[in-house]
């Protein structure tokens, strides 16, 4: 077997075997076969696709390539939750001390910001003291001390998938069902959970632009969580403009506190329920998924969940005077309004533009070496559906020099569309 | 502009820019596009394909991306010859002495071989002190003082190409048109000719397998020739059958110099003839083709062109005393005969077998850091359309080990179609 013969049949659209996959996943991962024949076969993936058995052959040879981590001395239903990435999402940072507080362990690996979409480990950063990397050890005892714990991934967690991403990255082969779909149930398998509840976003600000891709990627990822013997469920949500009031790191630190002390965005509420309320239904089989949606309800109500996340807070070295008063984070030197330019109703707030404004503010990285600041981003003031008026504050930029400032107010501003009708936005698009 | 919009471009069918494939062509000859983001953009363009716009770019890019030969010194009509490659085709060897007998100036750059095709650098560096790596200056001083020079490709005539042929080669992106054609035509547009003759090979030992594909090559190449102010034509040969007796590199000199001397296979006679009386009508446009055609003729018979050839040998550092006397090359150590096991007439002589089969000897290179062994190869006794009986001679293997001289005697048994009516080849399948 060798690579050359693996790329032709790829080329010429034919299926590949489960040992030239196999074959092709060890050798990559071993520095046998090099970036440039991998990335001549990715884009041949990319651009004639996978069958359903190349893809789960794919998934499972990621999983299998580092550490599989086994969480049952925990308990026999370890629930995971993620999402495909979009604009100010801070869900885990919100629903994981819900979940938790509802007695469902959550042992989270997350990731960073790539390209406009940012990462939980990231934002969890901006507090100061609180540490992602933990041996699996100090995870496993956090988990079991306190029922939570979100680490960033870890060095041997599904190491092919991590190779292969990043040169995804850097070839423009991130948007393909396949590797998407492969990429996240690798992690998924790897990391160890039983049940396993994924926020597919689909918008201007996710990789899916329209439902019926996010419907597609969905259905792929419950046929490799079925065949790998994971309940697994997709939630489908929006992610046309950006997801609650904040983007940028500490500033989403900032909201997700708010919001788990119960001041949530409406479109946050909409989906912090919806996962909560699933992945509850995953973990305790016999109760209705009724009952579920109303504890989830009282836990945000209770507070109990803001005690929570303190709890993980001080468990993973940070300072949780900062969660107490988060007037406490650094500012960015220049904070500047943008102004409404005509009365009506905000009829659409770009995504993507938003996350390209909010990548040249320096939230995220162009290239994975780059820097990020974790107090520059975009605060709302006005969502879909408000009504506003000329000279009506609709965002703050908050960034790091004038120039920037400057330049994003423009993209913000232009990200906004006026209309004269009130429309409403659907959070919620369909459960698979 | 950056290579990754280049790259989801292509992906995704757009057609690319002048800009753009500027962009690629100059940045990935810099070193500035990595290898593995080369690799992707070569693989979109293999699956989607290029556009007639986008392939004239390319090749003039690539072209324009190292010297640019100006040999309007030594004759205002420079006439070049190339071949896309086959087994056993050692018709530079003869051909460009006959013409340069009959006045035209030939100056040539000729590859080294890759994969199951042959290269005349390796096949001319069979012959003992022969100097494939002429400065310009020299060759210059060559083609004005005997009207020929046959030298390597120097280092810098287009550079690009041969950073993106070399990749190609190692991502199984060798049988693609436009980069076939932008290839070929990017180093003689560099190198200097005003006329160009192409052989198109077509057939198994060929990159273009059938006569459709090597006719969509051919009139992309003459298309690219004439957008260039090239007088372009190519001549689709048959390559189902290695060309000639001899397979290897001091046995096809040695083949060749029987042929400057008149004794000449048939198969490589008539291309000979063909390529040569194109030759001489692109260079000159006022005598008649079939007056041509006889000048050709006149000069295999007199032996004049041998005489030229020995003239190139003595001028480039050879021994010509090796050319004088063919015995004195050196044997390999083992000369092993193929017998034939049925009665009846050769039905077909499988050329990419042979290819295989001689590859695996040592005649060319798995990789381009092998080195070769210019002694070994396979000389045919029995071609398409001769009679045949068992216990015949079909061809003798020259190899340096008892293994390998015993695994090809099988290889080219296998390569053999015996039938029981004789069939005829047509050597040249048209002109385009």
């Amino acid at each position: 077997m060798n690579i050359l013969d693996i790329i032709e049949n790829k080329k010429n659209k034919k299926e590949l075997s489960k040992e030239e996959i196999e074959y092709f996943v060890k050798k990559y991962t071993e520095g046998e076969i090099t970036d440039y024949q991998a990335a001549a076969l990715i884009m041949a993936i990319c651009i004639n696709g996978m069958t359903q058995d190349e893809i789960l052959t794919l998934t499972v040879a990621m999983a299998n390539s580092g550490d599989v981590l086994d969480l049952s001395d925990i308990s026999k239903n370890i629930v995971d939750k993620h999402s495909t990435g979009g604009i100010g999402d801070k869900i885990t940072l919100i629903v994981t001390p819900i979940v938790a507080t509802l007695g469902v362990p959550v042992a989270k690996m997350s990731g960073r910001g790539l390209g406009i979409t940012g990462g939980t480990v990231d934002k969890l950063e901006s507090i100061p003291g609180y540490n992602t990397n933990l041996s699996i050890e100090e995870f496993k005892k956090n988990i079991k001390d306190i029922g939570i714990s979100l680490i960033g991934q870890t060095v041997n967690l599904a190491p092919a998938d991590k190779k292969i991403y990043a040169l995804r990255d850097s070839i423009s082969c991130t948007k393909s069902i396949p590797l998407i779909a492969s990429s996240i149930m690798s992690k998924k398998i790897a990391a160890g959970a039983n049940s396993i509840v994924l926020d597919v976003t689909c918008g201007s600000g996710a990789f899916m632009k329209n439902k019926e891709e996010a419907t597609r990627l969905a259905k792929m990822m419950v046929l490799i969580g079925k065949w790998a013997k994971r309940k697994t469920v997709c939630v489908l949500t929006n992610m046309d403009e950006p997801l609650g009031y904040a983007v940028g790191n500490s500033l989403e630190i900032v909201e997700a506190v708010k919001a788990l002390k119960g001041d949530m965005a409406k479109d946050v509420k909409s989906v912090v329920v919806k996962l909560a309320t699933e992945m509850l239904n995953l973990a305790h089989k016999k109760s209705k998924p009724a009952d579920n949606r109303k504890k989830v309800l009282k836990v945000i109500e209770s507070g109990k969940a803001y005690e929570k996340f303190k709890e993980l807070v001080e468990k993973q070295g940070g300072d949780v005077s900062y969660i107490e008063d988060t007037e406490k984070f650094e500012k960015a030197p220049i904070i500047a309004p943008v102004l409404c330019e005509k009365n009506g109703y905000v009829k659409s707030l770009d995504a993507e533009k938003v996350g390209k404004a909010g990548l040249e503010l320096g939230i995220g990285r162009m290239k994975k070496e780059d820097s990020i600041d974790h107090r520059v981003g975009i605060v709302f003031e006005k969502k879909i559906g408000d009504k506003v008026k000329k000279g009506d504050i609709l965002a703050y930029v908050h960034a790091n020099s004038p120039e920037k400032a400057n330049e994003c107010v423009n993209s913000i501003l232009s990200s906004y569309k006026i209309g004269s009708k009130k429309v409403t936005k659907k959070n919620i698009l369909e459960v698979i």
